[in-house]
């Protein structure tokens, strides 16, 4: 019989960029007695986003810092919500690129994250954030 | 016992840019006598999309607005795809950047959006278009 | 009574570029016996994507290609992460820029695609890539 079961957990972003959540996520699935199913990832923010990316070459976190940073850069001078700092209009933007959920099967009680996917919270505001993520599973609870 | 259940509501977007969905959403969450696990909404066209962003400042949708129309901007002289009118292929673009389908977790009843945010359907065309968005629930119904 | 099922398909991408997918999905859920429910689509690599979009005129499928090799071109000469070949960095910044994951509302048995809606991979590397996509059902089983 299926089941459904939420919850949400904090991550500290000390800063922008990448933040790898998939330990926690993983933990919490692991938690639950998962068999096979559904997990679903909410960013309950608009200046905060949710990736999928590799997980092995910490460049390629620094890459796509730096593609993100070039393509809304800060400063640029036709924006008019500007009252909450310089980073804020651009992290409303990125966020709007990145993803807000996502869904990643559940095979065995296992995420079915291909080999080099980590699951990030990307922070796009200049100082450090408390966010928050929800999490949803749909699906059988693992037979004992 | 888990149910689902799913409907179809249709979203007059009278121009280009943002609009908002939240209450329509919310409203059908609120029929439904849902109570907790996911709603999905579901965008069926390809020159629209979904976006979950800040509901406060309308300041922000105009500049988002404004970094899509510089980021894909019409004239491209390169498009080949041109038959259907100048904004059309960069309706197409835009519909890539931005999301088809979005998942969030109900709580109690309610949606788990965080405190700014609300849900979008952004028209890319440049005349109004009826759009048609997908609702699908999978959860537990609320206690009597 | 709800039911979840899942399954993985592999999809060739011979070249960069879109590759319909929407068969093999369809066909996925005809076997399954599917009343209404949701499916979930979800690419398990960092450098290739799933899309839905326009599936009439082959010349959108060219214009977007044209669109994110201009946005995200090879030779960008900040770039740190090298070492995999001139199109590998660029080909996860167009996998952060698409989705990972998709969800689709399944009504009567048929995916609820718009008319002109086709599902893609989008190869993003420049050589043949086989991609594993993971596909997740909930929902109703047809009555017989």
């Amino acid at each position: 019989m299926l089941r459904q079961s939420s919850t949400t957990t904090d991550v500290i972003a000390p800063r922008q960029g990448l933040h790898d959540i998939t330990r926690d996520i993983a933990g919490w699935v692991a938690s639950q007695d998962i068999g096979s199913g559904l997990l679903t990832i909410f960013c309950r923010h608009t200046s905060a986003s949710l990736l999928i990316q590799e997980n092995a070459d910490p460049d390629v976190q620094t890459d796509l810092d730096g593609f993100f940073q070039r393509l809304v850069p800060e400063g640029m001078d036709w924006l008019v919500h500007t009252t909450e700092g310089p980073d804020d209009m651009p992290a409303h933007i990125k966020a709007s690129l990145l993803a807000t959920s996502l869904s990643i099967p559940i095979l065995n009680g296992r995420l079915a994250l291909g080999t080099w996917q980590g699951v990030y919270v990307v922070e796009h505001r200049a100082t450090p954030h408390r966010r928050t993520v929800a999490l949803n599973f749909i699906g059988h609870i693992a037979e004992g």
